[in-house]
């Protein structure tokens, strides 16, 4: 009577929000402040002051139907515009507005993209450990079969051996995200270059291009002063999918875009594929308010020192317990390995303590946990001392 | 390289948008008080003032991290709350947070039903006229068959015999829309009345229900001091969509909702579908800000008295003029019938004048013209002097 595949998707929540259900009964039964939520990549800190100015500049400025009434498909011309002048300042690009596609954040760019590409038979490839919600948008959403490759649990780069025996010519597109969910890790230009030279090889193996595409919501929550290469300059066959979601702590307002480079092959039919999806999906434009809000937004983000304080916090308290860890360059998440080789029996273990951390089974990477440390840091503090209780039951 | 049917549907826009966009470059060149644009359904009324009350109420009373947070997928449920308490007040109905499921517009509220419902083989049955991009949504969207029934063009009611034909086992759910995009119309009492005891008839026949799918974004629109039959009243088995686009002059925004009534059957299985819908189609909520600012308005419209002036001013005009023309009650279109048999000659025609007409082709009603007349009443008092040129060239 429904789609079966429909209810079971519906009724089985993904393992992070059963968790943060979880952690909100607990909370009601014991009190908020002796839960430690570690589930959900939920920004603690707020949007820039400077969004709450243009939402005030814009609807003074648009008036009521300006702001609220129907933009092109593919999003507003001058906050493409503008979006693409953001870009060039940052990262020394070329971009104009009509490499730009407007969307209801960054899980609509990835939908739209698979979408957009996928062809009876198709194979879209992913790194571990990844954002578990690809395999719903992948499988159920485009049809296509979603082929994980096996982590590198040392340094959470990607193991290239394993990546060159998963590519065949049913490979479409590489999905890759950096800084990364749930390690924390981004991927160095050496290793984009790698890539980049390892997906050149192999589309000209197989007669036709491997995309990649880039899912970067995090692009701005980076540390230590690092800077990340833009993917397109190394790979011209690269979708970015991108949302304000995390760098103007904006989640709930659902704003992002797809990048589709001048340089890809065929480019405006990627681009008109591109529209066609949004269109099947039913996505008539990305919000018009916070369209021009973000527009006027995109050279900020909200206060990412805190996070990076947070980081600081848990990665030395986690490495001091005696924790194996990768040390994260950016996003809010730590991805230590669990302290027995069976990641949801230390998950349940934690959660005698009141600590809620997610499995990295989901994620394609069992024998890790994720820790989420977008929570105020005086809970990462009184957190560490109930890692301590449940690491010294492991001594 | 791409899927062929994405790059169609991204190349070829529908036939109101490629006149819609003729009528912007139109305008450029002679200006745009020289274009009379009749194509396109954007609100020009603006949204009440208590709009933008709420959005100042809002982000004072949440703060930005309660603003723009995610809300759990299916909405917040204090906006879902407000929504079932307004719609009880108004039509005496006993609905509850639960039976919603907020959206990104109406848009994505059919396509997640579709997806929802649809299992192989399926068919989804309209009755012309109907929106056109049912089609996408049905065919492109879930992979399902849209069969349309006939118009009834003496009242733009059902034909019944018609409809009662195309029904099947196959027959998965019944899409209506009224008030009518494009004829205005608003289906009778008796018409709802006769067409809930014709699918429950068929329902008892195959051994399965036939759903309605009530798409409702011009409830609200109504004229005359009409009342209109809330459809789940009459026929349980019914999701209805709605948007906020028309009534609260929002369209940019994107914020609807999906109802699922507790009579329906199996109804909770039915919102699990529509939960696992919205996840694969990469919604992850309905954006977060206008969900509050539609659940504090929702019991207010704009203004619509300005679109029951310009119904009156261009019904008596066209009927003066000698058109045959089913009289509108609500929405903001009018449907007369083209002055030749062919309607897409007659709109040729009509663009000698820059009056920019849709063909009711694509509406599945050849041989009518949609006008939309949410414009300013001044270009339609301008407008019938330039009808009346162009019938009397059929004189």
């Amino acid at each position: 009577m429904f789609s079966q595949s429909m209810v079971d998707l519906g009724q089985k929540r993904s393992t992070i929000r059963e968790i943060f259900e979880y952690g909100k009964r607990r909370a009601a039964e014991v009190g908020a402040e002796n839960i430690f939520d570690f589930s959900i990549g939920n920004p603690s800190v707020p949007a820039p002051d400077s969004v709450h100015q243009a939402i005030l500049r814009v609807l003074e400025e648009e008036g009521p139907v300006g702001t609220h009434g129907y933009t092109s498909a593919q999003g507003d011309a001058i906050v493409r515009t503008r979006i693409a002048e953001s870009l060039n300042r940052r990262f020394g690009t070329a971009f104009h507005a009509d490499n730009f596609y407007m969307t209801v954040g960054a899980a609509a760019a990835l939908s739209a993209c698979f979408r957009a590409l996928a062809e009876p038979g198709d194979e879209f490839v992913v790194a571990a450990p990844f954002f578990p919600e690809y395999r719903c948008f992948v499988e159920s959403g485009a049809g296509a079969k979603l082929v994980v490759v096996d982590a590198d649990i040392e340094q959470f780069q990607i193991n290239f051996e394993k990546l060159e025996a998963a590519l065949n010519p049913h490979t479409k597109a590489m999905i890759i995200n950096s800084p990364n969910n749930p390690s924390g890790t981004i991927y160095s230009e050496a290793t984009i270059q790698k890539l980049a030279a390892l997906l050149t090889r192999k589309s000209a193996e197989y007669g036709h291009p491997i995309f990649l595409i880039s899912d970067e919501p995090y692009r701005e929550l980076i540390y230590d002063g690092l800077e990340i290469p833009f993917v397109t300059k190394y790979y011209p066959n690269t979708f970015v999918c991108y949302s304000y979601s995390k760098s103007l702590s904006l989640p709930g307002e659902r704003i992002g875009y797809i990048l589709v480079p001048d340089e890809m092959t065929d480019a405006k039919l990627a681009y008109a594929a591109i529209c066609g999806a949004g269109r099947t999906l039913g996505y008539v434009n990305a919000p018009s308010l916070f369209q021009r809000v973000a527009s006027y937004c995109t050279d900020e983000t909200a206060d990412t020192s805190i996070y990076e304080k947070n980081r600081n916090l848990l990665y030395e308290g986690l490495i001091r317990l005696g924790f194996t860890c990768v040390k994260p360059q950016g996003a809010f998440y730590i991805f230590p390995r669990s302290l027995e080789p069976d990641a949801v029996a230390f998950c349940e273990r934690a959660k005698k303590y009141d600590l809620l951390l997610v499995p990295g089974d989901d994620f394609g990477c069992p024998g890790h946990v994720r820790i989420s440390y977008c929570v105020p840091t005086e809970r990462i503090e009184r957190a560490l001392k109930v890692f301590e209780q449940l690491a010294a039951e492991y001594r």
